[in-house]
């Protein structure tokens, strides 16, 4: 077998085997097939498409390209949640200490952001003291004591599907379905996942933007995960505006901790319970969807949820005083209201261009190493749909620099779109 | 412009413009664009294809990519030839000394052997003293002076073109007729040429395996050279066994000296009165080209040709009592006759075997570097169609090394199909 071969198939648009998928994968992680080979090949799979079969032979490829997050003590039904990325996207953390707190294990390892969407290991680093870098012997015994633990990637997962991701980005070949499809699934596999809840989002602040390709995208990782032996549900939940109101780690941190104190915005709202009540029927424990959401919202109520959170933040060395009291978070230099000279309804708030300011104000990162700033941001004060009057609040930016904040208000006037 | 945007455009199966097209080959050839990414979009390219305005503008940037030989001097008329490469082909140096001979001027740059197909110049330089590697300015005056020069790539010519081709060869893209054509056509419009003879070979020892391609890669090559203002006219000719008789460089010159004194073997010959006849008829001197091929032949009798040849030879430094007595040439260490057991009819002798046996008997490079030795070969003793009987011989090993000559001989017996 060698690469030439396997890229003249792929070029004629033939099928490659599985040993041809793993040849290519395993040398060209070791290093032993070049970038551009690589790069021929990609763009051959791009043009002309992979069966599923072989997309799935990818995906566990680069799942097994480096170590496997072993959650077998954990039974068989535990359950991992995924997003394809957007902005004020905090539902993990808001989520998770639910379903801990409804006696679903949670072994949960997060990414970082970069580009125009937050990470929520990024986020949850904005909690004093709270330790995303734990080994793995560490997270499984916190996931044993309070049932809940959220790490960062402490372990080498699925190197192949990192490199390849790069390459794409460099090859104009980062939009396409069987690629995004096989990424994703990769890296939730090597995760340990039997059972994976996918929020697929859709619209402006998305990779995907339009319905008919989230529904692809959906239909192929649930093939995926049939032929690999998981089960996967895929979830379409609406990108346009950001979710919620908050932009930034620690603004998002709190709106959290707001949410699971019963202050939960709509759009937000949504998003928890459609998700949850699936991860909850995936792993076992109520096949009923709408049933489902009661019990999360009870779960809310009822105060459990919120403790959850309190117990996991204080078992991985966090302050507990700041998820009693959010006021004591440390505030950005400037806070400033941005207020409209327009009478009307908000028509759009574009979330990738509000994603993408909160990154300049120093939110996210552009590049890897990059450091971010935790108390930069946005606090949206209106939605789309929202009335607006001429001097209302638009919203507040949080900025640790004058000349950025000046920025970032005129650009907020232009985000919106009133009419 | 980006080249992100470039390879995202041609993923699409849409049309480059000549700027995209310029920017690629500047920014390659300068090493601002990574293989990772040339790759891609020749990927691109191999799969979706090119229109004519694009190949030619492919052709056109890589031919500008380094020095363009000026041959204007020579006025309009000056005709170029290439072959896409055989086994056995002596026919520049037998073809361009007969058409100097017709007041026709010949400026002539050649490459070196790589592969299982030799280089004029690796055959040039067998004949003791000739110079091949001749400067710009002196190649002009030669060609001045006696009305002809053959000589070695001493220029930049279409580097993009090398680059690519290196390239395409490691990312399986090389059987593709709008990329074989830009580059054969970039290479010759570097070279000076407004008219283009093309030898197009077809068969088991060609590029091309079957008519059809080379029928399409004809017509290609003349499309381009209509776009590009250049008169091209391409000849189809067989090449599944060796041309002639002789297969290694200083093998291959006595066998072209042979001819011009008056010993033609008759494939060789079909192909010298075709090219030549195309040629004269570019350059303007003889619409007919049944006549031109009686001009060809006088040129021969009268010893026109071999007088050019030896004025050449002499003109660069070349020992011309070679010319005269080739029995001066030095001989291989071992040359030995490989008898055959059967009785029958030659039906097959291929070239791409015989020129990797060649190439294994040191005739040629495997890498660019491999030193060739000039005595060494093969020659046929029987060619396609002849008859043969028991202990007849099939042909002569020329070798340095008493192993591979023994090997060589197994391989000449599996090499002939009699039947």
């Amino acid at each position: 077998m060698n690469i030439l071969e396997i890229i003249s198939k792929k070029r004629d648009a033939k099928e490659l085997s599985k040993q041809e998928i793993e040849f290519f994968i395993q040398e060209y992680t070791k290093g032993e097939i070049h970038d551009y080979q690589a790069a021929a090949l990609v763009m051959a799979i791009y043009i002309n498409g992979m069966n599923d079969r072989e997309i799935t032979d990818l995906t566990l490829a680069m799942a097994h390209s480096g170590e496997i997050l072993d959650l077998s003590r954990f039974g068989k039904n535990i359950v991992d949640k995924h997003s394809t990325g957007g902005v004020g996207d905090k539902v993990s953390i808001i989520l998770l200490p639910i379903i801990a707190a409804l006696g679903i294990p949670v072994a949960k390892m997060s990414g970082r952001g970069l580009g125009f969407t937050g990470g929520t290991v990024d986020k949850m680093e904005s909690i004093p003291g709270y330790r995303t870098n734990v080994d793995i012997d560490e997270f499984i015994k916190n996931v044993e004591k309070v049932g809940i633990s959220m790490i960062g990637q402490t372990m080498n997962l699925a190197p192949a599907d990192k490199k390849i991701y790069a390459l794409r980005d460099s090859i104009s070949c980062v939009e396409n379905i069987p690629l995004i499809a096989s990424s994703i699934m990769s890296k939730k596999i090597a995760s340990g996942a039997n059972k994976i809840v996918i929020d697929v989002t859709v619209g402006k602040g998305a990779f995907m933007k339009n319905k008919e390709d989230a529904q692809k995208l959906s239909e192929q990782m649930v093939k995926i995960g049939k032929l690999a032996g998981r089960e996967v549900r895929c979830v379409m939940t609406p990108m346009d505006e950001p979710l919620g109101y908050a932009v930034g780690n620690s603004l998002e941190v709190i709106e959290a901790i707001n949410f699971l104190k019963g202050d939960m915005p709509k759009d937000l709202k949504e998003v928890v319970l459609e998700l949850g009540s699936n991860m909850i029927a995936l792993a076992g424990k109520g096949k009923n969807i709408e049933e489902n959401k009661v019990k999360i919202l009870e779960t809310i109520e009822n105060g459990k949820a919120y403790d959850k959170l309190i117990q996991m933040v204080k078992n991985q060395g966090g302050d507990i005083s700041y998820i009693k009291d959010t006021a004591k978070f440390k505030k950005s230099k400037y806070i400033s209201a941005v207020v409209t000279e327009k009478t009307g309804i908000v028509k759009e708030i574009n979330a990738e261009e509000i994603g993408k300011l909160a990154c300049y104000l120093g939110a996210g990162r552009i590049n890897k190493e990059d450091k971010i700033e935790e108390n930069v941001g946005i606090i949206l004060n209106k939605k789309v749909g929202d009335r607006v009057e001429k001097q209302d609040f638009l919203a507040y930016i949080c900025a640790n620099n004058k000349a950025k904040l000046v920025q970032a208000e005129q650009k907020i006037l232009e985000i919106y779109k009133i009419m």
